[in-house]
């Protein structure tokens, strides 16, 4: 009966490891993952192989033919998966030289697992954070969608969770539209250092054959090759850049859960959840519960947590290859799953939200929020701003006791305060007219928000999108 | 044909979810692990609501015979799990319900889904803190068995990763032996927190039936039922403890991974790591790796970004339930796989090793380690201490420039940096002296270790182990 | 003119350091924080060395009067911080050297700075965590102050930040009193990994004086000696242990906060703020923040990130000291600040909040929460579980269609869906009635809340406490 | 006798808040540091103003006075900070109202302390990140330095911390630089986000003056000024984005003195440190410890931390402004004062460390370090990869079997492994020849190390250094 076989790199080892040992150091139940990418690295390594002489032309064929077949047999699922082979590399060589023979082995010339791996991951994550962008991309068309039909819906613009004046809803949500596109830009820079390869590098300290790194670069689309093949197998602030936007992501969207969730307490009521993400609950049959927006601020800890991970891995570690450095990969591939579902549920959640409009209102008017108007048309009267301001809040705590809103005030009640108050205040205590009167830019008047609007409109269509 | 059927919280529903959300928000993927303890619980509850007179003896043995069936069918992989059943609960319990009809929608009576899941995952996490103890006291054992072994094998004790000392290797590797035993204690104080029964809490406010919640918790052998029923659904610091003291754990373990890492370099070459515990390297035929311990260290990562997870998840929640809380499995579940494995593989990797004590012996004359003595020698002839400390400290600089150890230089050298040195001084400077001289409690000494051993047979024997 | 003073320790040294590198490597900017543990420690350890003989009793004397005057210099501002002595210990050591002469330098006999500065720092954290265990004791009082006078006081309770079922706050409040005394007992047990003593360790190795260890930590009150010199000098899980309590504390501090700024937003208006703690806005009169509550939940943000701090640095440190420990004191120090006025102000605070009854029960109507009673009266009625469930959601969406609460419906509507349906049912669907119901234990109910208040009575009063 | 004075924004307050709020809530502890930018962005706000025709130039001529004669008394130490006043904004508002009387109420037309406050912190983070980069440029320069003089010193390459192939001391060195040049270009990419203006944003809504936030933007040399004004003052990406490079950098600056900290182990002695860059023992006289470099290695648990901290300070927080991002300052403070010290110590000790030939060349041999060399050798002898490699891992267990070097095997058993083995193999086993082999792009090579070199040098130059 045949003894076990042995792992490729045995050569020197007397005793195979233990079951635990194997599943402990294994990586192929998370690394099959990037079957396409190990075997786009290989195919343009093995081009470069054959430009340099090392392969022929009929060896690269074979290799290019026998690496395709894989790819469709991992696709059509026959392909046999096995921890023994540790990792999705092994796995794929074992099986390239099952079905090209021993041409299969020369694959390998002049590459290591250790830049092999980072090139894998490389590839994947470089996919990995484009697709982000094509989420961000239409979470902001969704939101600006929105926000196009609501210059004019008036809520409660909150500091300190405290209504503080009026906005536009309009406003509200392109405030996140620029968060996300800050995220995208995010992504765009992270990509120069995302897309290198370090083929060539070997194990350390460069390969001795005179290959050509710089072909492969370009051969799977990358932007360069490394200058230091120390540096390229031990690098990993790729993926840290990449699971820190994600961070960043998730934090805006955290907020913005948090304020779906606020706004679908009955208090508020300022917007109707939509059936398909909302769950109720099994003992109170009242309830509609904003679950997805919980669970997405809820994912918040998962994708902080795997920055940290990796951030506690690599601090220490000595150049340079390490196997801690393994440790890299489930972190990114929940985190990647994550901000991508997170995105696009978001996405199809908020496109479908019911904005309230008359409950907005309603908070508005609680808040007094007309107050700063007050204190406005007071400087404009020509009293310092803040005497100004004392002066407003005086009369904001008289309606108080008196139940009624700062409108509701009379011409003489607020002349005692200020004699410099006169009948026009009652126009400059309009909502609206709060709105209107700031175009400034940035601000939340309608000819701000347009230009916003356009602004937004322009570059969506300059990324690919449409609206 | 028909519909496709309804949520069993869905009465107020009219659009079922979209599958994309279904894949968000369902919990089934990682909470069947509980289906033990769902089954348990559930019993339990069963068992009480017989005893107060809301399910006939009839309707309870129905109930427990279909339970345990659906447990055999989960065990034996007859089983279904369906994802838009979203949870282990409620799958059991659409099962429970086909299988014994419509006294199977009585088990929930004065029951919700916020205080079953918080029983099914506290009894969970109590079985497993529990196993982190067995481990621990084996790892425990493996250090004690090689101690033993070692009370006179000599090696330098760093501080700074300077040779400092030299220590008995018995005594280094009981000072893991104690941190481990502190964490198997810290599991023990945790589990007074754990075993508390939130069933009667229902949904937040407590059942509206006479529930007798001491009953449940006597049953599943926990120590207490909650006090209050909002804290009951709401709390999650028993993951928190959890999940910080596997923290600590994978700490300690990474400091021994650590060393064993260093140790294994053949600068030091102070140990031999045996085949199974080691891999190769696809390129350098000469390497054997350390990959065990580096992946044991490297996971420390993962298991601290669980613990940074949950506590970004609970910052800020208000009470009580909220779907946020759903994300505090998955962290456990996978610092519980990493603990468990890393405990085990420690303790298999550890009784394995070679120590090579000629390397150890040579690293302590090589870090002028008698240098301690020296100047203890020196105040016991009547030199003040920060004086002797000095005297010591240019002896070493001119033996290092001589290339030599201190007990190489001749008495005369050493007159001359003070006159009180004699021909005792030699002994003095023996390396095994520096041992014998420290039998002070908790000392390097071979007295004080075997001190030490004594203690920890004797509670080992005492928690169930032997040694 | 004399040469800059060389250090201590600085016997084989050319050059001294740099200004930058002295500013790095000191500490005693933040450990002169512990000059009243270090003198407490050094007095233990002189008494031990007068017990053993090595300190005559005149020299004791001579040692105790010095370092007590060092202790009233400190204390009246005369003494004179060095940071080219680096640390607390070496500034007391100088100056107590400079009053008594050479016998100053005989107290370090047997003691390193390793094991001196653990245990000066074990007697901090120690008295620090106490005074922990006071505040919330105190803040414990004070939930139970005001749960006592709000029995009766109804107010929505939420799940999904969605109205669930009507509590009495008492319960509410309540469940924050339980949270408190569970971090009070963690840190009762933390404590007995605390008050131990390291001195007797030495640098690593153990002393090679005969010293008592377990006089010295009688002589301060600690519980016992390490009994592995290395485990004394490398080990910081107590400072971990402390850090993750607080964190959990601020956690729960954080849940109240966020339920204070929601209950003082208008649209809930459950709570008005005392105006000692909150504030105003530059901009807007009508304001009024609560700033407390939220610089406090933003407080979590450090002492998370305080437990993460020194969880990486012990991540990979191999035995014994290694100089990254200095940075254990510092997050615990920050923590420290902030947990204490944490814990003092929510108290303060929240002795003075204003709960406002109306608007609680307008919430409670708002939001059908007597749907759980109308299906728990059809249970009553034979009704399974699952079908009442159903079929009050339906009514409460037919009342939500019209605008009127669900006891508003008319019987008629209501047999509609459900024949059993009577007039008892208008009784059911009480709100007080669903309070009074709840008397399980943890309940809602008035009597289970008296239970509780009972039980956190006793605690208090058998802590020291008052009520 | 007068009342204590009011706060700024008391108008509507009747209590004045407690001494412990005050401690609590103020931030002029921390935000004095800002003084600077905030005179610098009041000095534009109000130039803003009077192109506006808000203020008349004699107006803005005495607030840039004021302003300035502020500055003065702060840089001299005259002027005195008020904790009542809260913070750096408040405190200068009351004095410059003092200098110039109620035109300096005027100043703050406009504008809000949400504001203010981002601007400030956006200067003041936007010097800061300037400063990292010129010490970053200085510390490549210093490694480009040694690296130059180092390009024929050997020493062994290290995977898994085991010997894996000789590398020049120069290729090990610039890898570190390449890791520091990615560090500074992500400042650069960050700063187009650090650099935006919230001037105009107001409390939230925009002013409604007619000001001309690019106007601002302008005058402090910002790229641009906000799109919208919600977003203007709840953002605080920049800083989190700060913190992460920072992150980056210092888990760089750990790898390097892991490696340091291991190279001044005796064992290794790969590295000599200078006095100044070192510290003694209190108790072993022997010890020259790597302080500087451990507690560096250290402060990565803070850097790291503060991270953390603002993370979740962000997570889940409702627009715009909440007074938790009070909590941004003093983690970017710490962090600031961390990596700069950092940077420019490790520039500092590194050009001091004396690197020692001959052990790295001791150590080369002791790890069979020509092993790859003998496969590749074999490999151009036509025998496929993998053989190779297998066939170079027996002899290299001969050679351990018979403690001698690869290179000291004899022909004849070389030959009984593997009958292709030739005479020439002794030139292949050469360890100088493993270098000069590897010109590849990136590789160890000396070609290749001239060639980053020079990328290095052009790079230092284009960005303001010299080298």
């Amino acid at each position: 009966m045949p003894k076990k076989e042995k792992k490729l790199w045995g050569g020197r080892f007397d005793n195979n490891q233990s079951p635990l040992v194997e599943e402990y150091t294994q990586s192929v139940e998370f690394d099959f993952n990037f079957y396409q990418e190990d075997i786009q690295g290989s195919i343009a390594h093995a081009k470069m192989l054959a430009e340099i002489g090392i392969l022929t032309p009929q060896e690269l064929n074979l290799l290019i033919q026998g690496l395709e077949k894989i790819k469709a047999e991992i696709e059509t699922g026959v392909f046999e998966w096995k921890k023994e082979f540790e990792d999705v590399h092994m796995n794929i060589e074992k099986r390239l030289i099952e079905l090209v023979g021993d041409v299969g082995k020369k694959l390998h010339t002049g590459r290591s697992r250790n830049d092999q791996v980072a090139l894998d991951f490389r590839l994947y994550v470089a996919k990995a954070v484009k697709e982000w962008q094509e989420y961000l991309r239409e979470l902001i068309t969704a939101l600006v969608k929105v926000a196009s039909k609501n210059k004019d819906t008036l809520l409660p613009g909150f500091t300190h969770l405290q209504p503080a004046q009026p906005i536009s809803l309009a406003q509200h949500l392109l405030a996140y539209a620029w968060m996300f596109k800050r995220d995208f830009e995010r992504i765009q820079d992270a990509l120069k250092r995302i897309e290198v390869s370090p083929l060539g590098a070997a194990a350390l300290a460069g390969s001795a054959y005179a290959l050509n790194p710089d072909f492969v670069a370009k051969e799977i689309g990358f932007r360069a090759s490394f200058n230091n093949s120390m540096d390229a197998v031990s690098d990993r602030d790729f993926v840290l850049e990449s699971l820190f936007i994600a961070s960043v992501i998730q934090a805006h969207l955290s907020r913005l859960c948090e304020e779906i969730i606020l706004w679908s307490n009955p208090c508020f009521g300022f917007v109707l959840l939509p059936d398909e993400f909302a769950t109720g609950s099994s003992i109170m049959p009242q309830k509609k519960n904003p679950d997805v927006a919980e669970i997405m601020r809820g994912k918040t800890g998962r994708v902080y947590g795997n920055l940290v991970s990796l951030l506690t891995v690599i601090k220490g570690l000595p150049l340079t290859y390490n196997r801690d450095l393994q440790e890299d990969k489930e972190p990114f591939l929940d985190t990647h799953k994550t901000i991508s579902l997170s995105l696009i549920l978001m996405k199809e959640m908020f496109l479908k939200l019911k904005f309230q409009q008359q409950n907005m209102l309603k908070a508005i008017k609680k808040g007094f929020l007309n107050a700063t108007e007050l204190a406005d048309y007071l400087v404009l009267k020509g009293v310092p701003f803040r005497e100004a301001h004392h002066i407003s809040g005086r009369l904001v705590k008289l309606a108080e006791n008196k139940n009624i809103s700062l409108e509701e005030l009379s011409l003489e009640e607020m002349k005692k305060e200020c004699s410099k108050i006169e009948e026009d205040v009652f126009e400059a205590l309009d909502y609206k007219q709060a709105i209107q009167k700031r175009n400034i830019k940035g601000g939340t008047g309608p000819k701000s928000v347009e230009f916003q609007l356009n602004l937004l409109k322009e570059w969506i269509k300059k990324n690919g999108g449409s609206v």
